[in-house]
């Protein structure tokens, strides 16, 4: 895929045209406080694979509906970091689970824990299996994708319950052991990124957020430009139920990363592909660029999806560090 | 697609090598059990599509755990066959729904009243919209597709759902205004076959069986012998999860064509197609070849999933005819 | 495929740039009183499949050349509709055949008399067979396609053929029996539609004209802007024969929708689909935006050549009856 | 493609099972009887590029049907050689055409005189043009390839007239200025190959048969085993007229390479690639194996349709050397 | 995917029929001796991304013909483990470069030393850059890749070089420190897996090898069985090279894993994917049932070349603890 | 691919935006100084082929490094042509071999003797087999293909031997037997077209150039408008080593067909193809439009890579016999 979005100029410059919804935020304050109507419930569990340098365990936390939603909680190793920790909170991609603690080593082993979160329902088809059941939710017809699961009424639409799982997380990991709850931080990419877009605005006590290649953004956009899945699922959606495209699109208005973003205040580090059709440019400058918090976005003029890859992870760690106030390892040593 | 899998001979002498569930029946005594404590709650609305020579309906009735299920009811008009009819319960292929009367116009035009039932959950990505959604079930993490949710936990799987909705449409259609509830077929393509060797094996008053290559048969085979969709879905979960292939498999048998098939005695019409990558033909001879009544076996020897296409409609009309005692046309004018 | 044609905004102002040839009218009268030469001998006789509620027929009509060519005739049951019938004579998709009754069953059971006319030479690669043959016409080389079948020629262009038989099609259906030739409509979809155009500007008695997703409109549009099939089959030839493409464009302008568009004065019912790469927006505005009677277009903004698909067929039977005064069904009843 | 036909010691003994149309050698006797009676009606005129080591010519001559058949004539210089010229009649490759001499220069620049005939419609979608229209002859439906136009009925087939046009290709080489008729010989790949061997057996004179990786050879095993084109177009047609198949492959018989090499008595060289989807090997074997004249094979493992190439080429020059006894260059020079 | 090589009863027994050549343990000590020739010139520098739990290292040292090789070596921190290492010495997949610290976490994170190393020449195309050169060596023509790089001449031929770093690396990782290196084991996946079974059988001190879905084995199988790459690179090479095919396999000899595998006496952990068509399984049953010392082999059926994934690693770790005698992490603590 | 990049109107005035290095004239002079400082050593050997109309020979000449370099030499046949010959130096597209006599033999038998030079390191994996190796120059990681070899370091890079080679052919083919050093030219097609370009501009002597859809010019854009192979392997080395994307560019500039172009002189026959998403029509304009000598510029508007195909050909050869004098062959005769 070479270039096929707006060239760069015009990107800098993108504005979604959607308007929000006028009761946007009403909706999220009564899907939260639905939500806490049901205690935390936090479980935890040393993990099976038994580990030297890092601490491992599963947890599992009362998500949406007070349904149990598992993560994995890293730390390094006391001998490493005696103090209390800052914490990252990760969410994954589309289609993926938490899988082993061997998948997520790089931020305990630059000193933070870190929690991730599984995708409800999702973890089955990926390198990583998932662990978490969805509940509910598939009262109107769907592709198989999770992103039309209840499309048509924003109550039962799916990544409401997974927002609201987000929301929670952030919550659990501020009570976990070790944790310094103050230095908190939400990351993720593609599905990921839109999550962690979601849970920066509606989470309290976020101080910074790592968005990168962000899925879930300015969707009427990104079916317009790519039929790349997933978007592609919406697509078939559409294109199937074709009386009903414009109620499909109003329901995604709230849960759209652009909206989100404009109520998010903490720093945050964003990172886009120029030749990502999996989530177009033009859909990541629109969440960007509706930012209310000061951000910093790297560029990545010849790659798809994949993004700034391990090099971006490099530079979170850096960035964190900074943001959360982390001694570097020199010293720390 | 050319042939692939066994060769002829091989293949009408084929059976499953898997060993039936000990505690099949009870499964499925308890499952219906638990279905028939709901009323089924018929509702019948004129359709708003006003057609001339065929009357046509939207129908819901309670299905499994008493949610509404949607169908499509047509019959030819009353000025064209006065008396009672025959009538043939349709199910969908993967990802169809019911979308319009006008795709459900033969079996009327012949002199059948047919009721087509939604598959829950489905109707999205395909030609043809669905309008029934699905509760529940998606406890344990699942690929995108329907083939997958919840197939760790049969209690949970959602063609559990599924047929239990079929029975249910069965129950429905004997009640229809004007059916002759002592001349009831089911009959279905594909995925449609595969529920319809359930109903037939699990509903009472079927007096005959259209199967026409038939998904959900043999699935140990499929995944083994082709990676096409929809069984790739199950390829894709036994990828990630690879310490529970067997319990997924496991649960599968209780979901087998090839064990309906050992259950089902009204007189079927069945076809397969030689090059059919998508419900392999061994899968649809270990079910036919397991068929406790009287089988009719149509081949295709150089089609795909296409198999007999309207060719095997027209065909299908005359089998009917005969086992559902119906008039032909000639005479009737 | 997402949008790649032009901007919704200059589709509604699109016209094609290319002249049409000086002496088309004259090709046309020629073509057709050459046609007239021959006399229709009409051949009726009742399908095999025997229904019910519509009776089926197949007929024969001397087109082109004298030849015989294949069609479907369905009427409603005379227990249904007692008077003459408002009639539609409907043309196929590429490659396709008539088929089967079954295939046809909507306008008749909507209360239409519908003659279906096979495309000469096609029906013998998709889901349904066609039963005429091509005389003559492939003097010059041509791609396996019949788009490029004596292209260099516009005397031995295979479409001449076709829209001299749509034309006699046109004229065979107003003879038949309970047919009320008052009332008569063209209707096709893809091919079908171009065929439509064809026969609403060169047949006499064309009440309304029904056109989806045309094919065999603005060719030059077409490769620049696409290069699926079957538009890739006449790239194919320019690519070969580069010393003759304007000579091929040339023949091609005898038998583009657009200069057809300018002369049909029936009512027209058109559609188009924004991301159809199989017959380009901007190829089909060219067409709606050259006709010269009083036109609807229905636009679907998300889909590919499946354009409207069955919501268009139901639409197309409201806007037939408003425009062939058919009493609705209700009122029939 | 890696192997997918039989092990090579079971292709080293493969024959067809398919036995031969009683009235084969009738069929192919009227044929060329009906087309004797039309005059050969040699043209030649000297091309248009003027080269300067090699003499190169347009020839037409009056193929089935008196129709004229285009065909290139290349000679070396007399000043390179002086006498009378051994004489290779070329078939070509499905879809393509004559083009230009700078496509046939190897085998007048080794001595050769050289006939390359245009394959009647063909010669539109490839690197080269064709120059040779097809009358008639589709008077059943067909997909868009030749290899079905007409297969429903053995008197219209499209190879029928394309066998009868080489047969007076061979008349035709024979008479031409320069040559040895004594010398001739006949060669092909892919179609070419198929249609040299029709040649080999049905004209007479023929002293060397090239048959590399031959199209149109035992057709029933070919559509079992690939999908791949241009065997894909029968089985199109297969899988749309269901109920003709076998009238179909009956046609075929006529037209079988493995028939024809039953006839062929002039030494052959063949060519096989056992990865070749497109022709494969156990097709070719089968022809190979029925020869009745003596033959080589050259067996290249690891090809696929492409087979031996220039190497190829380069032995052929060698063996037909040989076969028709030509001094090679150091003598010549 | 699905099944397409031997069944799992033969694979079970097979050996590869292909002798090996009488001078090859010649050739290896002679390769070897040539390269010891060079000084190790063993270079490390601290990387630049400090991280905290885990020291990370650039490593240099001295090659085949001296040049210098990159790898990443990784400890746990001396304040998590205080005594010497075990060490695990892991090669890369093909196209693959040792990247970032980050991705290689999972060894010292569980308690191990680790020493990653370039593979020459690759990791320009994957997710992970690579940093080391590759001289000389493309005296004979190849395909893009790496596996025919001077594949006519076993001297100039690329692994050699690639087998003689690899032996190096072993010999560079015992020198380091903190190091045990009595306890050293080889890993890979891949063409990690091949070149660790090079490295078991020619380096010294190797007490346990990981070998993953292994390429660089059986080549002559490989491309019958399979068309993917990077066998497709060999293919490539043997379809345009007809005459030296058998050059090509004879030099592919003395780089073949069955080779190295008969000489390999550590105890080995193996994994195999029944549905690899990247390495396919008869292949890596050909090294395992050809392996001189004790062997585990997992086996993965309904994988592709992912094989066990992650589940593998974790299962990985807890084999090298037992074959390199770390205590658990629990016991660590 | 249809139309994807510029209209045409902005085609013709297109100019690449890229500023050429300050030091490309001192690089090119000190490369070529560096190659002139190794004797030519020329080695001629009659070809095995024994042609009758045609003299063909290997030739072996010293390239960069003082390496042997193979090339194919053709004449005609002195018998045809008696006196001295005009020469034209060929050059290969990537990937490709000289293979054989039987492959080149347009030229000659069109009165010119020509010499077709090997690509060092290419010709094994297409049609045509190569016999010239490529030392050196692997310091830095690459994809797979040639155009990354060495791309971070401008004296390391491979296209720095390669055309200082194509320098030496030049030298090499004025001094063969027969030919007319007066009457040189170079021509070439894709990566033979950036070849001959570079030579143009480097070579002394040359009266002519035939640039065909050239590879090699305009990289930046390449990789901006077309992701398809062989600009390909260069993306794939920008999406890994994301740091050194600028690095490659500029080491690329000295290499650019864009800066070769101003610095030849002699007439140019150029060929572009509007839909080649290969060599995109924008980077061929790019170097057509900086050409400093004067040109003629063929349009191919449908044509995808293969661009004019042999009509060009035939072109190519009536222009060079206009541009060295030539006499036609008819005069010749």
């Amino acid at each position: 895929m070479p270039l096929f979005d707006l060239p760069l100029d015009e990107l800098t410059a993108y504005r979604s045209p959607r308007p929000e919804p006028a009761d946007f935020d009403e909706f999220w304050a009564a899907t939260l406080a639905e939500t806490s109507a049901h205690p935390l419930d936090v479980v935890v569990e040393t993990h099976e694979l038994a580990l030297t340098a890092v601490e491992a365990s599963h947890v599992w936390f009362a998500g949406y509906g007070g349904q149990p939603v598992h993560g994995l909680f890293l730390r390094p190793s006391p001998a490493v970091v005696a103090g209390p920790l800052p914490v990252v909170v990760q969410f994954l991609g589309y289609g993926d689970g938490t899988g082993s603690p061997l998948d997520w080593l790089g931020l305990p082993a630059a000193g933070f824990a870190t929690l991730v979160m599984d995708t409800r329902g999702q973890g089955a088809r990926a390198r990583r299996g998932g662990a978490t059941g969805d509940h509910d939710g598939s009262r109107s017809p769907h592709v198989e994708g999770f992103l039309t699961k209840g499309v048509l009424d924003r109550a039962d639409y799916y990544y409401r319950r997974v927002f609201a799982d987000a929301v929670r997380a952030v919550e659990c990991a501020a009570q976990l052991d070790r944790v310094d709850a103050a230095r908190l931080a939400v990351a993720g990419t593609s599905q990921g990124g839109g999550i962690a877009l979601a849970a920066a605005a509606l989470a309290d006590g976020v101080r910074a957020a790592v968005v990168n290649v962000p899925f879930l953004c300015h969707y009427s956009r990104a079916v317009d430009v790519t039929a790349s899945e997933p978007y592609a699922e919406l697509l078939r959606f559409l294109r199937t139920h074709r009386a009903r495209a414009e109620d499909a699109l109003a329901t995604l208005d709230y849960f759209d990363g652009v909206n989100f973003a404009g109520r998010a205040s903490a720093p945050a580090l964003f990172s886009v592909a120029l030749m990502d059709d999996v989530c177009p440019p033009s859909t990541v400058y629109a969440a960007h660029n509706a930012y209310a918090g000061p951000t910093r976005l790297e560029i990545y003029p010849y790659n798809e999806h994949e993004g700034g890859g391990i090099p971006q992870d490099e530079l979170t760690i850096a960035w964190l560090r900074d943001h959360l106030a982390v001694p570097t390892a020199r010293a720390a040593n």
